[in-house]
């Protein structure tokens, strides 16, 4: 089945862009996801074709259009009633691997972008539109955001990546980050693969592993390692841990 | 000046790409910024420009090479030798806002993109890389990361924003999410523009703002909510917090 993606925007001709190239490019061609880019202005119904006013209480910037946005989004739910309707907007839920992975086992995704100072909020309550965010970082647009997300979704599609990762080791990486990779050569300007990979100990290996797993995310996402510990003294919780296992 | 963004990546043609358009697309053209996208596969040494190798102890995937990733970052370095070197990684530090700031004020950044496994790890010390992470979320590659990363960079260039926030408002948000947007119709489907707003008194809007901005940062985001707690509790500690101020 094809993955349906929708994007609601102000700047259709951003979509496919990089999508359109390498994996996902070619995961396109064949039939594995179709994109859709919706020009939101399109649902406006004055003659200038407005899809922002001022906000009101005053402030800076334009605010886009409840009864514009409303429309925009009707529209795709007539075209993929099924799909789950996401705006990015740094007021919402952090994505996590756990919520691409649920996405990319789905029929698809609605994917609402803003500009400007942002959405009228009453959009989401009023077409249950799932707010996330894709880090602490403020954007001009939904847009780049929203191609992150795709990205994530689409390399998760049966048939894109050439040796998916086997269920085994997902449930091994419990949220952990992944520990560093090398290659050859065995020295480069005076640094060396560590001996452990070298050995041909394959026991030794797994534990170098993850000894350098956990102490990595220790290190440098406290946060990460919080929730890890949390999540063994909980092992029947039944959830899957978000994974970290590829260079981004 | 120029603003020298450089891009180290497998897919060059994915560059400057929705970063051509709009807001950013306008400073590009108007020279606020620049992009340099390098292929990474000029720097291969053997005749069928091998980028990548298996890894070191086993398993699946490819792992870029080190001696080319090197290559790669020296000839970006005699190109923009004052530009900080960012690799996009799951391994690494979560992206903020105030990394952005702080990168927006500089002379440009230079982006190393993976793809497959990820880096040699050894590159990163060997050449002084700053791994970041967008979020936690596993992209096939480092473009989609990249281009969001200078999508946030580029906004904050002088000149590309019409009207810059002022420093004033920057630091009275203090790292919460930013209160509720809302225009007109006043009535939508039975939903109105809270009533505040429609005041006109601005004393009593200001509050309902930071009210609404510090209750939804609670509710959505605690780890953001605990740090500002903190940040109050330390009032000179001169570090400005990260800000969140647009839509995505």
């Amino acid at each position: 089945m094809t993955f349906a993606a929708t994007i609601l925007t102000l700047y259709p001709e951003m979509f496919p862009g990089p999508l359109g190239i390498s994996l996902a490019g070619r995961a396109l061609e064949e039939g594995v996801w179709s994109c859709a880019a919706v020009q939101i202005r399109d649902f406006a119904t004055d003659k200038h074709r407005t899809v922002d006013d001022t906000p009101a209480g005053g402030g800076a910037g334009m605010v886009l259009k409840v009864d514009v946005l409303a429309s925009a989004i009707d529209h795709a739910l007539w075209l993929q009633p099924e799909c789950p309707v996401l705006a990015m907007t740094p007021r919402g839920k952090p994505l996590t691997q756990a919520r691409v992975r649920k996405l990319a086992t789905g029929p698809g995704v609605t994917i609402l972008c803003g500009r400007f100072e942002g959405f009228d909020d009453r959009i989401f309550e009023g077409r249950g539109v799932e707010e996330v965010s894709l880090g602490d970082i403020i954007l001009s647009g939904g847009e780049t955001a929203a191609l992150a997300l795709l990205d994530a979704c689409i390399r998760l599609l049966p048939g894109v990546m050439g040796a998916p990762s086997s269920g085994a080791e997902e449930s091994f990486e419990e949220g952990l980050l992944e520990y560093p990779h090398y290659t050859r050569p065995v020295e480069w300007e005076g640094r060396t693969i560590p001996e452990v990979l070298r050995s041909g100990d394959h026991a030794k290996i797994a534990a170098w592993r993850k000894a350098m797993s956990e102490n990595d995310t220790r290190l440098r996402r406290p946060d990460l390692w919080e929730r890890h510990i949390g999540a063994r003294a909980r092992p029947a919780s039944g959830e899957r841990r978000e994974k970290k296992d590829q260079g981004q």
